[in-house]
Parts: structure tokens; sequence; C-alpha cells
């Protein structure tokens, strides 16, 4: 076997679908998001206005949620040195664990080192100790939702997107006995739509199923504390389990399940991807806690984003950049065509010092790469001014047109 | 379906098997390592002397480690807000890997969240890549490689723990032509057995296989600069990977693997684990990177430790422990049996106000439960010598006796 050759031909593949990667290696700085340097290979840097960055509500820059960290590095020291059972608790964990289970209004809650991990650990898990699982899937479910479903090795069956009825219909289709999981997002993060949670939730409690909603592009955003579009709507008590992570708009890293005490404690004494891991480190708690206690109290960040959202739009739209009305704080611009894409995002930063990473297959489906734009407070509107600016002058250097964009 | 009752049998089984883990909650303490607060139930804390961390090194307290974590906190912020490819590749990422490559004389090294992650997209990825492809994987090897393996979807083999020569009669077995990878540790974590690296690389060579070596708990502690057992023998170049973590020797958190560029280049561009979650935090990269340059530099903390196992041994074996000779830094004491051990380890702490975890099934075998020892340079020889006390009392009060033990 030539192991080099079939390694060339992976990557070769790759470079012609316009599906390789090269990374842009940043300084973020802390206290001029979203300004960051950008690294070039040679060493020099420019700085950059970043349009892509998941830490939605500034919050890696929050002072509260530094002085949190710093003040725990001081007292903890840097790592735990164990896995959570191996001397790797620490008060921290477990004060945030407090923290979120409160934030969404259930008994118990279980952080893990990222989102990742906790949809993979907690499907992994349910679909497992449930003997005969069937779990329906939303189609446009998250990677680590898709690897958590498949590690269970329970049976999968892939709902239309969104559509309650459609998982009706394959609800109904399966033996009225069998234990089943409805799993789904709230915020689509390539989209920004939004699930019909009530809807999803009465076609699963009809079927007797267990509800696990992946809050990840929420936790933060929505809800009078930041529960997630759940909370906001009133549904946290539907949910068996809500997932989310530390690391968008909490600014830190980390994931977390909150649910029953009970099936918190089968995810922690089950769970090979929790068990057999060191712990997250204290620090990292300390700051995520803060974060979450922060965003509880004030509803600044959310109206400040909110408020660049909408502004953002009308800003696009009086460009003729076709963005569809986004029902959260996500705003794609379809290209629909990866070389293209990746054209506009090389412009955009070699000639507007604009950062937004090209969003490619397999992150989206092949004929919907995109811009994806989250503004955030951070972006005035002297950043949108830019930032339109040079759309403009992508569209005609590139020549796109309306047509592709709105496919 | 009655969930709750599922979930009550499980869990009430786990406690019946002695297999039911409660998590003992601790402060750590920067500056007094291996001292720690234990925290009970109802707030109060008494100190404990810690011998169950994975902090070999108490890195985790280290100035320079803690001064780094600071000072790219105060530049950086805290998360990344975003996967390595959409605005989260911060220089402290580069900075780590180019450290990481050196430390192990590979062209690349790449970055996770955590050892267990890293095992999982690596063998993960590499078996799925590889058509038809073969993994022969040690007996012993770890959770996170078992499920690597699994994820891959390849064959696997498993070899008798350390024993080259069935290594070679299971590949002899298989088609010359398949591609094939050999996946085994270093130090095992609860023996403290180290692998015949070479034997092993024969064996491999012969039949063209990839040779995949787990280094986790002996980066930082082997080595004339930590790069592990295969560097102390001089095998570093017999290895296609070797896979690390951040978070035992050199005290935070991650892992990462080191190879060619190419084969880190499939790594990175194919391992969904790798692509669809937060990249670290710079600080946690910055904070790895200094401990690894201090260790690379500085042999004091491995000569202290190893200096610290010595003497722990002749000390239990001058009060009869039957403590097998080890061949690297971990001091298992096998108590045989679930229960007795949990009691054992209950009274440690109660009575004597030292922590060591007991380690039952499924992390070691069941008949193989033990106390797993971990000196460091910061456990004086008074640690030591209340040690050895306390499990005195403990035989006595238990009623273990030298058979049990040595089983
Ligand atoms: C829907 C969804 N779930 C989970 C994750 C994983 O979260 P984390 O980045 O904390 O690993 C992501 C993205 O990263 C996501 O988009
Ligand atoms: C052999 C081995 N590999 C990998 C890991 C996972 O490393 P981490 O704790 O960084 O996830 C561990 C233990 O934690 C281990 O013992």
């Amino acid at each position: 076997m030539d192991y080099v050759a079939r390694f060339e031909t992976l990557i070769g593949e790759m470079k012609l679908d316009g599906r390789y990667r090269t990374f842009i290696e940043l300084e973020r700085l802390a206290g001029e998001f979203p300004t960051a340097l950008r690294r070039e290979p040679d060493g020099s840097a420019r700085r950059v206005t970043v349009w892509c960055s998941n830490d939605y509500l500034g919050m890696g820059q929050n002072a509260e949620v530094l002085a949190a960290m710093h003040g725990a590095i001081d007292q903890f020291g840097a790592g735990t040195g164990g896995t959570r059972n191996i001397s790797g608790t620490n008060r921290s964990h477990v004060a945030l664990e407090t923290e979120l289970a409160d934030l969404h209004g259930k008994e118990a809650a279980l952080i893990f080192t990222s989102g990742w991990i906790s949809n993979l650990a907690a499907l992994g898990t349910l679909g497992r100790v449930l003997p005969n699982c069937a779990i329906f899937s939303d189609a446009l479910n998250h990677n680590s939702m898709i690897e958590g479903i498949r590690r269970s090795g329970a049976e999968r069956f892939i709902f239309r997107h969104n559509d309650a009825a459609h998982l009706d219909e394959l609800m109904s289709a399966v033996d009225p006995d069998r234990p089943k999981i409805v799993a789904f997002e709230s915020v689509y993060s390539m989209d920004g739509d939004v699930a019909p949670i009530a809807a999803i939730c009465d076609v699963a409690d009809k079927h007797g199923a267990i509800t696990y909603l992946d809050e990840v592009h929420a936790v933060g955003l929505y809800g009078p504390r930041g529960g997630g579009i759940a909370e906001r709507e009133g549904l946290s008590h539907r949910l068996t389990v809500i997932e989310g992570t530390l690391a968008k708009a909490f600014g830190v890293m980390g994931g977390y399940v909150a649910g029953s005490a009970l099936l918190i404690d089968v995810i922690r004494s089950c769970a090979d991807s929790f068990i057999f891991t060191t712990s997250i480190c204290p620090h990292l708690a300390a700051g995520a806690a803060a974060a979450i206690r922060h965003l509880k109290d004030s509803g600044e960040e959310r109206a400040l984003q909110q408020a660049a959202v909408d502004k953002l739009i009308v800003m696009l739209r009086a460009a003729d950049m076709p963005v569809p009305d986004t029902q959260s704080h996500i705003v794609p611009l379809i290209i629909g065509d990866a070389h293209l894409c990746k054209a506009t995002s090389d412009l955009l930063l070699a000639s507007h010092d604009i950062y937004v990473q090209p969003i490619n297959y397999p992150t989206v489906a092949r004929g919907q790469e995109r811009l994806r734009l989250t503004p955030t407070p951070f972006h005035t509107e002297a950043h949108m001014k830019a930032l339109v600016d040079a759309l403009v002058d992508a569209r005609a250097r590139l020549g796109w047109n309306n047509r592709l964009l709105a496919a």
C-alpha cells in the first residue's frame, strides 16, 4: 500500500473540488473585537474586521469573564490533572453545572470540553442504553449530533428539516413501544432559521419520545435570561434535554447538557467520551459561569446585537444584496458556487481588510456555498458601511449577480 | 416506554456492582500542589494530599505556564469564537503546533481540545480514508483509541498486550496489499508498563503498516527533551504518528498528533471531530507551549519525579506492601475487589486526609481494582510517610492481605 500516494490523491481531489481549506491565522485582540491582526505566512500583520465570528456578543473580551479566568488561574492553577472521577472535579465545575441547570430550569447539568463532545456523549449514551431505541433526527442536524446518533447504534430516521408533519409520519410507522428520541436544533447555524419547537414537542409527546434540543446557536442570545429559544417561547419544560456550548455567545469553550438529575446521572455514569478524558480547566468553567451570570441579568448585549442585525440587513438591501428575512442573528449571503465564494472572500480580505470565511461543502450542501455574516454588538455602522462597499466592489469585479445570490 | 424506570434500573445495577462513581469535589490550590481543599456537600472544607493526579510534574502550577496563560488572556481574550477554519485559528495555535512538531522530530502537528478527541479524530480518519484498512490494536489500548478505531469502520484485530510475536502472527494472516495501522501506547496508564516499541515497529515495517503511538502518559516525562519513550529510545522516526495530551505532564488541557505534513493535512482536512468544533482557547495553547518549552530545557522535574517514585516504592516495600517493579512513574497497588478498593479509599480520605481515587471497572478489568499512586516532584518524604502509615492502618482495619494485593 502506497500511503503517500493515497493521501496525495485525497488532498488533490479536495483542492480540485474547492473543498481544501487553508486557515487564516489571526491574533484576536482583547478589547478591540471585531478587529484582529491577520498574520501572513511571512510574519507581517494587518488589522482586519472579522465578520464571521461566533463570539456572537463579544463575551470573549468581556471584563468580568476575563477577571474570573485570571482569578481562577491564580487560585486553582491551569489544568485539573485528572478525569472528573480521578481528582479532576473542581469546585468551579460544580458551580457552573448549577448555573446551567438554573439557566434552563432543569434539575442538573453536565459539562464537557466542547459542545461537539456533549452531543456525542449524550446522544451516543441515550441511544445506546435504551434498548432498540429509534432516533428521529432533523435533516440539517449538526455533525456532532449525527456522530452521537451513529455512536449510539440506534436506528436513525431523518425527518425533513423543521417539518413536524413529516416527523409525525415517520414516528407513526414505528412500534409505539420502542424508546424514541427526537433530536433537533433551535437556531440552525447556516440559515439562521428557527425550529417549530412546540409543534415538534407535540409530535414527540404524542409518540412518547424524549426530546433533545441543541441550542448551541441560541444560548445567551434569546430569552429574558439568555436561556435560548426554548426559554423565549416558554417551552424549556417540554424538552427532556437541552444541549449548549460555552464557546459561542458565552465566549469561552466547552459544552453541556441539562436535564433531570436522573438522566444527567446516566450520561455522567455511562458516556465513555465523558469518563475517559481530563476535565475542563477550572478557570474556563469560572469564565463561562461569569458570562452566563452576566447574560442572565443584562439584556443589553442581546438588544445591541439584534439592532446591528436589523441595520445590516437594511444596508445590504439598499445595495441590492438579496438577503433573506432572517429569524435570528445570522445573515447568510448565498453565493452558490465554491470557487466564486472563495474568490469573494479572498477579495474582501486582500482589497478591503475584511474577513468573512467562505462556507463550502461539507459544512453546507453543494450549491449552497455562502458568506455567513454575524453582526455583534461591536460592529458599528462604519464597519457595516465598509462591508457593504466591499461587497459591492466584489460583485462588480467577480461578476456575481443577484440571481446567483438568491439561489 | 418508561424511561425513568429504565434509567433507574441502570443506575441501580451500577450501584450494586460497585461501579457507581461519586466525584470528590476539590479545590486545587495553585502553589500548594499536591495539597487541595476537599469540599463536603455541606460546604465545609478540609486540606487533603492528592496521590492520584496526572498533573505528573505539577506543571499545572508552574509559574511560567500560568504567566503565559495570563498574558495570552490579556492579549487575545477568552475563546476563539470559531472553528479552526472559521476565524478560529490563532497565532498561538500555530506556535504550539510548531513546538510539538519539533518535540517529536516531525514535520507537523495538529492540536485538539483533548487527547481523547485527538485519538478519535486521527484513528477515525486514517482508518476511514484508507480503503479496506486493517487496524491492529493492543489489547489494553485506551478507550479513545478504541473509539477512533470503531469510528473508522476499519476491521480491527486485537493483539495480546505488548506481544510483538502475536502481532506478527495476526498481521501475517491479513492480505499483504491491505493498508494497515498498528495502534499502541508507550506507557500504559494503569500498570505503568512500557511497550516494546522497537519490536512492534519491526513487525509493522515487515508488513508495511503505519505505526500509531499514544504517548499520553509519557510526553514531558521521558527522553532528554520530554519527547516521550520514543524519544528516550531514539525511535521517534519509526513512528508514523505520535499522539499526546497537553493535560497531564504539561499541566493544561488539549491533545495533539504529530507526523508528516501530508498525513497531518489529511487529518486536518477530513476529521469531522476536528472540523466541526470551536478551536481551543489561545491562552491554553500558550500555556501548553510554555510547559513544553520548559520541559525541553529542564530535566529537573523528571529527575525529582523519578526519585520520588523510587523512594515511595522502597517505603511501601518496607511496610510489606507488595508493589511490583514499575517501569515508569506509576505505582499501582492492586486490591482486586471493587468494594474493598472503595472502602480503602474512603478510609484514607476520612481518617487520614489522603485522597487516592479507587480505580474500578470499566477503567480496569474486574479483579484488577486498584489504588494507582502517582508520586510527583512535589510529594515529600513526609507525604510518603503519611501515605504508608495510612495504608498500614487501612490494611489492618479492612483486612486486606498481601495475597489479595499481589493478585
Ligand atoms: C449546532 C451545533 N452543535 C454543536 C456544535 C459544537 O459546539 P462546540 O463548538 O462547542 O464544539 C456546533 C458548532 O461548533 C454547532 O453548530
Ligand atoms: C492512553 C490515553 N490516551 C488518551 C487519553 C485522553 O487524553 P485527554 O485526557 O487529554 O483527553 C487518556 C486519558 O485521559 C489516556 O490514558
